[in-house]
Order: structure tokens, then C-alpha cells, then sequence
């Protein structure tokens, strides 16, 4: 038996909640949950914001943790291995986009808690393809909100070969930007964060920005007119967004990982004339998220968090909900 | 004295209009005009719909003619050469666009018909790095709009690195449209062309297209789901462009050549969950306008063309207002 918290409603509080997860198929692996970030996407299964929640729902899909156990094929890990498990937990691994390294595209791939049981619990299973290995110096208390936020972040560095030369900015410096910043700083870019709180200026400098801007304060936005070659936006809600793009170089790209809901109403001029690009993108591929760890480790870098144990995860969730986290709330099995 | 046809006010008739262009600059070459295409942007600035028409406005940027003199400093083109001129007429040739080549996205780069007389005239001037020589195989009389329309489309081809096995989609076959289903088919791409004419769909065909989708029917558009690496837009009127969207394959493009006034509409999701990019261009460097010349004469690749004596530029005018031209008019000088 798994002991999980699950809601059983939407918007419904997370109680104690155990299953049998049958025998342990042949490509799988289970994990000892240690430690498993939360998401503001667990925010939104439970809340069955996309439509696709299935109840009773076990959310988590930042898990740090060990093998406990590996199905009969697997070769590549091994019981007491630390290892970590994000967004997905399996790919068709035949379709075009994972046949060519890009599983996280895989239009049927299975989401870690879309349909299954996720990470806020003693253990969780998932496709061994899915599970990456965490390298030296990588710490476990740290390294869930990597398996999502991270990746999520550090996967556009990747995807559009971002240089060192690129002056790149953040919109958002929250559990996905303060992310952004540090690998921005360590991959040798100019970094700006653009932020609503001035209370976090001198945290956001610490972080690894060289230049913060109030996003509450359109001239100031203004004044950085043609400046970036990459922004980030991280954040979910509606923001100006011609303004910001007034602030691309040519051929400069405007990125969203945050999933805001509203459309976005953007002037093809503003398009056309520089050669700019909008586009957004998810989670990474298993390979990128290895790359990523190695980076981290190479230069430090771990995101900054609040633990919780995981029998206080409803003060956790209200704690994530009331937008004062900071930066990203890990829950640490007891 | 240059004799050109001149607009008084917007939306006002062209009447002759003759003027002084004073002594030729060392760096600028003076054009024979032979040929000279008319673009949807000479209505739009004989109309003032960007708000940065100057009166009299000598409409015309896509001018196919002769060396008529050189300035003391122009060294790569003499008296005699056939050349073609196109939006722009000069660049500032320092700032970082210029210096990378990218002289079409000189923040400072003059237009041929902005604040200067273009080419539905005798004579047309312009600093020899915006002059193109006509290589050997390219038609002086189907040449002009290559130097607007055409290189409007191929430059994208060149900016992303489109692939012969890409699946590509044009939306709106007409003056740009057709040139970019020849272009593509040279390319050795798939070709779709999304048409709301049925009328047209066999020459379309003619033009290279593989396949052909009726704009009309959004049913064809979801069925084409998943299809397409890069969408050509070469319209300026609003469409259902998540519609179009989802017809992206991952990591695929949706591009803007066309420049319509309404702002884009897009839902972020169908972004992200595909790593999916919207993007717009301007006119090509010079560089690749040559190179685009080679690539057409290589290839037999010509426009469509209806010519009209220039005398007869208010009627020619008209025919391109009525949405009649097939697809693209040429100004022949008398």
C-alpha cells in the first residue's frame, strides 16, 4: 500500500488517503518519496482548472527521493539510487518528438498526476524513462522544485541556444523566475528581473539579477526599449504584453512558461519590424533535465525554499495560495 | 528633373509630378526605372494608413531598371547594369543590425517611398548598398516584385533554417502568396496553400502547391491538426488564428508577412504544450535579396505578373483595390 494525501473534490482540502498501486510493471520503478516541491499547477489539479483532474487526486510531481524497487527491465537505476521524478512519468517513446529527444512534447506522455497518483505520499511509481538520476553535489531537500520549475525555466536556454552575450530578463520572480535568474547569472548573461515588489529588490540582485525593474511601473518599462534578447514571463496573469515586447532587440523573443489563461492581444507590427518571436514552451526532456542537474552542480545552484512536513501540506498549499512563499515550498516525508 | 506620378493627399489620384533630385550622392546610384510592381503598401502609404506619408508622395518600391549614373563611391555597380531597388533605399551601416547583416532591421533605414520618391517614376534614386544587380535568368520585366513580395517571403526561409523536409503552409494566395508556394516548392518542402478562392485552387496547384485548404471551412483547418512545421501569413485581415495554430506541428511556426491590424488573439496554452512560436519579418538584406535571386533564377522561378503602361497607374490602382490582380502588377515605363 501507497500512504498518499489526496483531494477528493475539487478545491478540496488534502486528507490522508492509502492505495494499492498492483504489481510493479516491468519498465517502472517506485520511489521513496524524501522530499516533493509543490507546484502551482498541483494548485490547479486540484482545482481542476484545466478540466482534466481526475479525484481522488494525489498531487506532487517534484519528487526527490530513492529506488525503492525497479521493474524487471530496468537497467539504468537501481534500488537506493537518489533520484528525481517531474511533470511526466512516461512517454510513448515512439512518436516523432520522442524519437528525436524531445519526450516532454510527446502529445500522449503521462502527466505524474493527470490520471495517476503523484508525489505527496510515502511513494510514488512512475516509467523509468522518466526518472533521472540526481549527480553529486545536487541535495535532495532542494532539488524537487527542479524537476518542474527548474526545468521548465532552463529548458529555453537550451531549446533556443541562448548565449552568454544575450541580455535576457525575467518577468515574474517567483518559484519559477528566482529559478531563472540563478541559472541566467551562471550561464554568463546580463540578467534583469522585472518584479512587482519592490520588497524584493535586494533578494532579487542576490539571486543573480544585475538590473531590476518595477514591472508596476510602465516608464521604467519604457526606458529598457529594445534591450533584451530573450524575455522570460513566468507569471500567470495579464500583463501589456506590447509593452514588454517594445523592450525585444531584433529578432528577440518574448517566452512564456507561465500558463496565463487570458489571450494574448499582441500587434503583428510590433512582430514584423524587429523579426520578433512569441513563444512558449513546457517542462523539459529527461536529457535536458540531466543537463540541467550537472549545471546546478557545477555552480551551485539550488532553489531557495520553505519545508513543510507532508502532514502540514493544507497550511502549505494556503501558505503557496496566499503568494508569500519564498521562494518554493518543499514538503519533507516524516 | 525626375518625372514620377505623384499623390497630393491621402487616398488622393496620382497626377504627374515632376521634381529636382538635385546632385547625385557619392554613395547613391540614380535607376532608370524600366518596371516598377505595385504593393499593397504603396496603397496603404498613398492612403496613410501607417501615419508617415509624406505629400507628394511618389508611390513605387519595386523597381526594376538600369543604372542610369553612380556616385564617385560606388565601385560595385556601373552605367548600364541591370538592378532592382525595394523597400529600402539606404541603411545607417553601423548599428549592430547593420553590422550582422541584418541591414533590414536597421532601426534607421530609409524607405524607398518614405520620405523620398520611389520608382513610378523615370528615375529613382537610392544609396548603392540597398541596389541589387539582376543576375543572369532574372526577367527585368517579372523582376520588381521579387524585390518587395518576394524577398518578403523567401527571407523567412533563410531566418529559420526551413528545411526541405519541413511541411510548409501558406495562408492567402496572392501577391506574396503565389511567389511563396514557388519558392517552397524549389525548396523541395511539402506545400499547402490555405485559399478562400476556389476558383483559384488549380493555379495554385500550378504554382506548386501540394495540397490546397479552404480557408473557408474550418473544418479542413482541424483536419490539417498536428500537420504543419511553418505557416507563411501573407493576409492582412484577422482569421481564427488558434485554429491556425493547432494545425502546428511541435515546435512549430506560425509567421507573419502579412500586416494585419488587428491584434492577435492567441491562447498561450496551444504554445507551450508544443513548444510553438509566432514571429513576424519585414523585407530581406541585400544580401539575401541576392541570394534569392540566384535561388529564383536557378529555379525558373518567376511572378505572375499583369503589367499596365505607368500612364495608366490609377487604373492599375484599382484593379489591385478590387482584389482582382493575378497575382502581382507591374508598372511598365512608356
Amino acid at each position: 500500500m501507497i500512504n498518499a494525501y489526496a483531494a477528493s473534490e475539487p478545491k478540496g482540502e488534502l486528507k490522508p488517503f492509502s492505495y494499492d498501486p498492483g504489481p510493479l510493471g516491468e519498465h517502472e520503478v517506485e520511489i521513496d518519496v524524501e522530499y516533493c516541491g509543490i507546484c502551482h499547477s498541483d494548485l490547479s489539479m486540484i482545482n481542476n482548472e484545466w478540466g482534466m483532474s481526475q479525484y481522488p487526486l494525489v498531487p506532487g510531481h517534484e519528487v526527490a527521493g530513492r529506488i525503492a524497487a525497479t521493474g524487471s527491465h530496468v537497467a539504468h537505476l537501481k534500488k537506493g539510487d537518489w533520484v528525481g521524478l517531474g511533470w511526466h512519468s512516461g512517454y510513448c517513446q515512439t512518436c516523432e518528438s520522442c524519437s528525436t529527444g524531445d519526450q516532454n512534447l510527446c502529445s500522449t506522455a503521462e502527466g505524474t498526476i493527470v490520471g495517476r497518483h503523484g508525489g505527496f505520499a510515502d511513494k510514488v511509481r512512475a516509467d523509468a524513462t522518466s526518472v533521472v538520476a540526481l549527480p553529486e553535489g545536487i541535495h535532495p531537500a532542494t532539488a524537487g522544485p527542479l524537476f518542474c520549475g527548474g526545468i521548465t525555466v532552463f529548458n529555453p536556454l537550451v531549446q533556443y541556444g541562448v548565449k552568454p552575450t544575450d541580455k535576457v530578463a525575467v518577468i515574474g520572480i517567483g518559484g519559477l523566475g528566482h529559478i531563472a535568474l540563478k541559472f541566467l547569472n551562471a550561464w554568463g548573461c546580463e540578467v534583469t528581473a522585472f518584479s512587482s515588489s519592490e520588497s524584493k529588490a535586494d533578494e532579487v540582485r542576490e539571486m543573480g539579477a544585475h538590473h531590476v525593474i518595477n514591472s508596476r511601473d510602465p516608464k521604467a518599462i519604457e526606458a529598457a526599449a529594445g534591450r533584451f534578447d530573450l524575455i522570460l514571463s513566468t507569471v500567470n496573469v495579464k500583463l501589456d504584453w506590447n509593452l514588454y515586447i517594445s523592450t525585444l532587440r531584433p529578432k528577440g523573443r518574448l517566452h512564456f512558461v507561465g500558463a496565463t489563461l487570458e489571450p494574448l492581444d499582441i500587434g503583428v507590427f510590433g512582430l514584423i519590424m524587429a523579426q520578433r518571436s512569441i513563444s512558449g514552451s513546457p517542462v523539459g526532456s529527461p536529457a535536458t533535465i540531466a543537463k540541467m542537474l550537472e549545471f546546478a552542480a557545477q555552480h551551485g545552484i539550488e532553489p531557495i525554499v520553505e519545508t513543510f512536513p507532508m502532514s502540514k501540506v493544507n497550511e502549505a498549499l494556503a501558505h503557496l495560495e496566499s503568494g508569500k512563499a519564498r521562494y518554493r515550498i518543499v514538503l519533507k516525508r516524516e
